[in-house]
């Protein structure tokens, strides 16, 4: 267990809430792996949270999300905003293996003292992807950061979870062979408040983006209809308009009391993702649950048991220690 | 819920025994709903399955692999074999939405007595994606199909779990933008047993198959070497060459006992989701559940409790249901 023990040194609180950007990475490091004393901690800073904007970047691979956030980011910053960016996105440059040209963007970045990067490494740890990453944003908002960017690949069940539990949810998408169409099965189209067309000096770009705010047409009116926003993410191009874009919604959302609606979906989402934790703690801390399961395992393979009778009779040894 | 009591009807289970195509098709809604008696039913097949070989199929979307899966299909098919096909990936024409092309091809495969295609329309349930896959493959497998090919996205958390709970996992990439590399951050190469270059008629697709090969070389020995495969999934060509592979694979496992302990870890993966099921269902029954939940949500947006306080308190109510 990395840093184990580091948030519970007896300064660590007064340096993270000072301030201290050391004291912030571990705090992250910490909560991440869920290491010693990580819980106590995040009850500690829960108050402090709240404040700042949490906005998700998802899409694709290869929509060039990536040097989207990074110059989000940096217009952000350049506004005087402190910027916490979050990539759980495994083929992100963010999270390692970046191709070389992702890379120097990324270490351009790494220099700018507003903006804050963290990656996450692991598959989300124990608790799982979203619970880690919620509570990594929560950590950067306790902080003091203004905006947290979450970036997520947008195929995949938790991914999708993910990005659709931040404030406003920016779909990145590029006109590419069939792009929108796979977009919207998997689900992309629901969950977008602002719809980026990428690399839009392409080919198809144009019709890509009628054909997108046609769709929204026939999506079901709750007084925000997703604009469409052309963007050349390499040059920097359309990237006012993003933040525009966020702007506004951000504001229809605080207007149509949308924002509580959404943080209390979240609060809630979060409250069962704790529970499934608790009860995944128990299991592991039952001192007869591993064996059982080995042997459990076996009996099933055997086909002595089936999983059914298996898992009541793992059920039943769990429950005692409840 | 739809399907409910189907299954507990008293010919059921003996017509799905006798190979009546129509009541495979109703199990699996069933067992894909959760509906009523779903257990029970899996209970009774259970000991009649284990003699399918399952085969995953996966990779970014827009790979081709709902394509090479239809073609695999129908070779097995030719060859004698009842095939089963579970789509969970969300791209996929087989779950609706496809492009005209694709859904062209797909009508073709259905009128195919020897191949059985369902593609997993909701997310998977209450129970979760990999549950609900896997327990569609278990039923496919009892009613006597010789193989059942997984097709999901190799993309995201639950979907990669999906694909590497296959006995043969093949991972589909196509020579595109940096494509090697972002499946290779995105795991793939760790779970793959078979690779193929699909798009094979692309530039650059030799030199894709060259670097996978020296990436493989860096893959520490365990007995297999991933061969990498070419081919143009539309044309049909490379899909003897992948049938091949995976046969090679297969007889690879069994040889060397990896595919007894590939089974165990399927089985106890299982029996850890069950359990976590059974949770979740004692929660969504204890009475105050809902009542409780709302209530702690709104006490943690108000900035009464801390979200850890309030799952606390829920699971120790919950607790005394158990």
């Amino acid at each position: 267990m990395k840093g184990a023990g580091v948030v519970t040194a007896t300064d660590f609180l007064e340096r993270f809430l000072a301030g201290d950007r050391l004291a912030l990475a571990r705090a992250i490091s910490a909560v991440e792996d869920e290491a010693d004393g990580y819980r106590d901690f995040l009850r500690e800073i829960y108050g402090r949270a709240g404040k700042a904007y949490l906005v998700g970047i998802t899409g694709p691979p290869g929509a060039g999300k990536s040097t989207l956030v990074s110059h989000l980011a940096e217009r952000y910053a350049a506004a005087g905003r402190d910027v916490g960016v979050v990539a759980v996105d495994p083929t992100s440059p963010f999270t390692g293996g970046a191709l070389l040209g992702d890379r120097i963007r990324m270490n351009e970045l790494a220099g700018n003292e507003r903006i804050f990067i963290r990656s996450m490494a692991t598959r989300g740890g124990p608790g799982g992807l979203a619970k880690a990453t919620g509570e990594v944003a929560l950590t950067m908002d306790a902080f003091g950061l203004d905006l947290v960017l979450i970036e997520t690949v947008g195929v995949g069940q938790s991914e999708l979870d993910v990005a659709n539990s931040a404030d406003t949810t920016v779909v990145v998408v590029v006109p590419e062979s069939g792009d929108a169409v796979q977009a919207m099965k998997a689900g992309l189209m629901e969950i977008a408040d602002v719809l980026v067309v990428n690399k839009a000096d392409r080919e198809g770009a144009e019709q890509m983006a009628r054909e997108l705010r046609v769709t929204l047409e026939l999506k079901p009116e709750d007084g925000w209809r997703p604009p469409v926003v052309m963007s050349v993410a390499t040059e920097g191009r359309g990237v006012d308009e993003i933040l525009e874009a966020v702007a506004v919604h951000r504001s229809h959302l605080e207007k149509s009391n949308g924002l509580t609606t959404r943080r209390r979906a979240r609060v809630r989402r979060q409250l069962e993702e704790l529970l499934e934790y608790e009860f995944k703690c128990v299991c592991a801390a039952a001192p007869a649950y591993e064996n059982l399961l080995e042997l459990l395992t076996a009996e099933v393979q055997q086909g002595l048991l089936t999983p059914y009778e298996a898992s009541a009779r793992l059920f039943k040894e769990v429950s005692r220690e409840i």
